[in-house]
């Protein structure tokens, strides 16, 4: 069956159900549902997002709860009657339960640490104590960890004992008396070992780990090049304080990503879904990068001015502004967008300066090159089949459009290339250098460019 | 230790131990290291990469063979001698075997497919057969299966036996005889679980399916969806054909990133990591977007030859032109990225339309009218210091300008973000709505809007 089918077909069902208003019933066949059909029950009907939450067992309300989007989220906290919102709290794990508060405004956060029990309001604040971003805020310390001497079967009842409340049971974490971490065991090896074998016989000692206060896109990379599901995570002194999981890190690496592409389109990194965001805080992080564009855009005024006369006694000049600065403005977003992804993966670093900017310019000279041939031809096409449109000196304007276009794309190339590396240099994020800044950059030296061709190529003979 | 820090020293432990040319303290050297840092090493260290793979053991070679790129890949099978390279080839797991093959040309895989093993042959062509960038392509049909009626205990001798050569046991497969999946189970489950109980005792009937002709997109969003390490791969009548595993996603979900954040900047998707890509074919993916933007920008030529008249008689009027449609193309690249962003993650579908349209029309007149508002502004203060600038007639000239920018802004927000949702509709990719593309669409009207709203405002005055 069909995904789409199938999922007309749960929504008539759920329909027939919630309108029976059989409680018995509506929990039954909630409870009969995927997870994630859950989810898309409650995105199809708003109107009973509270109630869906309200008949799910509290462990698969949970399970629902953390995959909903942080708007709805929110909502269903502001439906359920205050002994739920508790109880739902309590139960989340603590990773979800973190990224949740992490979007509530303080005050608010403050109020629903108070509702935690002493243990999960212990643990909620000291992840909250980790950096924004670091992998600190995204652990849980919900692992199971044996210690050297401890027998195959040993490790398997304290897996029965411990595992049903743990994050994973994929990994076991092997520490000492200190709590230091000496190595990670995948399940698999337990299983596949004898029962009598200590776990130092089938220890390796190899063993990544991801400091707390790394960054969350480390980790990100950490998990790629490494055929984990999870990840412990240490203090400076080796001593294990959580572990991340893989399925955390598909999230991440999509909202890293999400900002970027945001970034490299002009706007400020969005922190809600598009539809979900009230269209005055979007307009707030669009207009920010409009205004500064738009500043920039005003040194074209006054760079244009300085050559108003050249224009009055040339006009067609006037007509190829659009296309010289176009073309330096979208050789400078390529540029820009490839070198910021190409950073974002970790495939070239600031110490690849001087190589990025050696295959810029060739690259640039390519391309330009190949627009100037382009335009020139045109301009001669164009001239035998509209002698008056550039008069007798077609030839000269060819040339003055030609190497216009040719030093704008180079230099729109340049910039754009060079843009993100200096970010980064400065500490800033590359993905800022966006397209539209590019774009802005280049049109005013694109202009000091044009002009100063035409002085050059047309002086005496038209200027 | 810090990253950087453990890195250095590895390098230079590197240099010794190779200087040795003792092969056994190589071997053992690289033994002890992960399999991350054997990559890194491996990287860092191009002179001896082929050595490196050679003095591993066949089953770490494969292991890091896998998560090198594909350029470093090629060289490997080049410079490997030929038992090697088979042997190599062999040992792969069959998802990473077809994903390597995938990127070369097809009298190689030619070649190499008829060096493998007859199983493993038989397994790769039928995993090649399926459509390219589905889920068929990256499953593996190394799980473990049992059937419903099997003890627990019989479970865990299950994968006791097969579990070794099995890419993941984090999850068992319950089938029936005739294939057909009927339950997955996690391992968890199964160790927690009395040992004489059966299977259909501890099944929920509950278990997510891709089919093996989902785009792996949708596996993607089915993954970030489900707490799941893995999932199974079904066809129409849902007979169990392998799983993927969540590891396979997060390369996945990077690469189509990467993909669209290249198109948004205007370059076709590279297919290689952009140092590697030889400068010829990177100029090859540029070039074709900038020719066609360039002859889109053609036409702007002609749009302001229909306007020399009124510029040779207010030669101010041209230098404003890069200002309004500069506006026009930073907003109309801020609304694409926007609405492809948000398309990508499924916030939105052409579904929604309507709503986005609406939001947009809302959107570009308050961001049109507060640039106008500060273009009015701009020329009015201007005017106050430099008198000469704009003459007596500032007000309809800013009038003008001011009308423009919000036509324009209103005019490149709409494109902008109706341009994905047309191309999503036609069946091509949102992300080709490329901002350089956005910006040249938009030119050319916003030069028709502002040669029109100087007709209305200066007709009769300056005109």
């Amino acid at each position: 069956m069909s995904v789409e089918l199938e999922q007309i077909s749960l929504q008539k069902q759920f329909e027939e159900v919630i309108a029976s208003e059989d409680k018995l019933r509506i929990q039954e066949f909630l409870n009969d549902q995927n997870i994630s059909d859950v989810a898309d029950i409650l995105y199809d009907n708003e109107d009973y997002e509270g109630q869906i939450i309200a008949h799910l067992s509290i462990h698969r309300a949970t399970s629902v709860f953390k995959i909903l989007d942080t708007s709805t989220q929110k909502r269903i906290i502001k439906d359920l009657p205050a002994f739920k919102t508790t109880e739902l709290l309590n139960e989340l794990p603590i990773d979800d339960r973190v990224a949740f508060l992490e979007e509530l405004p303080t005050s608010i956060v403050r109020d629903l640490i108070k509702t935690l029990g002493v243990e999960e309001r212990k643990e909620t604040l000291e992840v909250l104590g980790y950096p924004e971003n670091s992998v600190g805020r995204i652990m849980t310390p919900d692992y199971v960890y044996v210690y050297e001497d401890n027998t195959v079967s040993e490790v398997l009842d304290i897996v029965r004992k411990f595992g049903k409340s743990s994050e994973t049971i994929d990994v076991i974490y092997v520490i000492n008396e200190k709590d230091e971490l000496l190595d990670d065991i995948r399940i698999k090896e337990i299983i596949l070992a004898a029962p009598t074998k200590k776990v130092n016989e089938i220890m390796d000692g190899r063993f990544i780990a991801l400091n707390v206060t790394d960054d969350q896109e480390v980790a990100s990379e950490v998990f790629k090049m490494n055929n984990r599901v999870a990840l412990p995570v240490t203090d400076k002194n080796n001593i294990l304080l959580g572990i991340v999981t893989i399925d955390d890190i598909l999230w991440i690496a999509e909202e890293e990503y999400s900002e970027d592409i945001q970034k490299i389109g002009g706007t400020e990194a969005l922190d809600e879904p598009y539809t979900e965001m009230p269209l005055f805080k979007l307009y707030k992080k669009r207009v920010i990068w409009l205004i500064i564009l738009f500043f920039g855009e005003l040194i074209t005024i006054s760079a244009m001015q300085q050559f108003q006369n050249e224009i009055a006694k040339v006009v067609l000049l006037a007509t190829f502004i659009p296309l010289i600065i176009s073309s330096g403005g979208n050789s400078g977003s390529q540029a820009s967008t490839l070198i910021i992804q190409a950073m974002a993966l970790g495939e070239v670093t600031i110490a690849d300066w001087w190589k990025i900017i050696r295959r810029e310019i060739f690259s640039g000279l390519l391309l330009g090159g190949t627009l100037a041939l382009l335009g020139f031809g045109v301009i001669t096409v164009w001239h035998l089949f509209s002698p008056q449109t550039f008069g007798i000196y077609y030839l000269h304007i060819a040339l003055t459009i030609s190497v216009s276009v040719l030093g704008v794309v180079l230099w729109g190339t340049l910039v754009g290339s060079t843009l993100p590396l200096l970010l980064k240099r400065l500490g800033a994020d590359p993905a800022a250098s966006s397209t539209p800044f590019v774009a802005t950059l280049v049109d005013v030296t694109g202009l000091l460019i044009y002009f100063s061709m035409a002085f050059l190529f047309l002086k005496g003979i038209l200027l």
